[in-house]
């Protein structure tokens, strides 16, 4: 059983959240591919675990969320088997990742991830991925809440805007979050070992 | 068992959160009492449930998020017996109120919260209190993750500043969350009757 210090959570990246023109497109997302990559990189190679952690829906639209539902119902988004669900290019997972589904914001909410988690000893959490206002910072809260040492990798997250992603990093650090670029945090660990 | 088609939440306007000094004080809180007073006899004018949220800590800290217990061991909050963690004047509770004490933001994080809405019939949720980028928000997301409506009571509800209210109203209404003056919220209910 791998044991690590720190995991890294890849979120969202699907091509429905990432590549222009499709409905949940996040304006950011896509210029933070190659920070994603060298951060997911950076762990592998120090036997850190990657998650991808991805959003589906059932076709039928019957897991979505009330406020989403009429929005699917014209342009389904996030079903198993379409495009839109896939990871997007450039940040295939490797041999060796893990992958955790959700239905909602937040990585935690009626998933495995913190079971997983444990069983790895892993009590330090970096968030990429996107977008910053809605998963990254809901999990975010809940990491916090459930007593990990939690840190957003600013260079490797998104947002529609970046006033939008600066003012939920200045909430974010309010509650104990450290918002690092993915060199800040590297450093900080090999200041640590 | 009372049915009602909407409850009140007023979540945290505790002195510790609210009044001038106090280590978590909200800049905006104390100004926001009227309005949540309005609310409140509003909704107890209908027969409408009023719910309390409070959050308590233990005297020890143990049940403090890692991210403030440094905070707690030097000025404890927010611990039940101390006059911090009462309700502030002027928002008093009435006979027929309910209560809700948690330890994290969100007010359905491992509370009994949504099993007394649901016995109550209750799919509809107004916001009220403090702070706007924390508890309510948490709040409010975990509300739209469980299927209700939310809305949120802008003259109701507080954070440090303006700009920080402002930005996670606009926050929330990309998730399907309506930011409603009480006034404007009245108006609603009362074109439904």
């Amino acid at each position: 059983m791998l044991k690590a210090p720190w995991v890294l959570l890849i979120v969202d990246m699907q091509n429905d959240f990432v590549l222009p023109g499709t409905v949940l497109c996040v304006a950011g997302a896509q210029a933070t591919i190659p920070a994603i990559a060298y951060a997911a990189d950076w762990f592998r190679a120090r036997g850190w675990p990657v998650v991808y952690v991805v959003r589906e829906h059932v076709a039928d639209g019957s897991d979505v969320e009330r406020t989403r539902l009429g929005l699917f119902r014209r342009y389904p988004f996030l079903v198993p088997g379409t495009p839109g669900c896939e990871i997007v290019s450039g940040l295939e997972p490797r041999p060796g990742d893990l992958r955790i589904v959700k239905q909602r914001w937040s990585a935690f909410m009626h998933t495995e991830l913190g079971w997983v988690l444990r069983r790895m000893g892993i009590e330090r959490i970096a968030v990429s991925g996107t977008q910053i206002p809605n998963c990254l910072r809901v999990t975010l809260f809940d990491a916090v809440c459930h007593g990990y040492e939690a840190v957003l990798l600013t260079d490797a997250s998104s947002a529609q805007t970046p006033a939008v992603a600066r003012h939920n990093r200045d909430d974010l650090r309010q509650i104990g979050v450290e918002c690092l670029s993915m060199h800040a945090f590297a450093v900080a660990r090999d200041a640590e070992a």
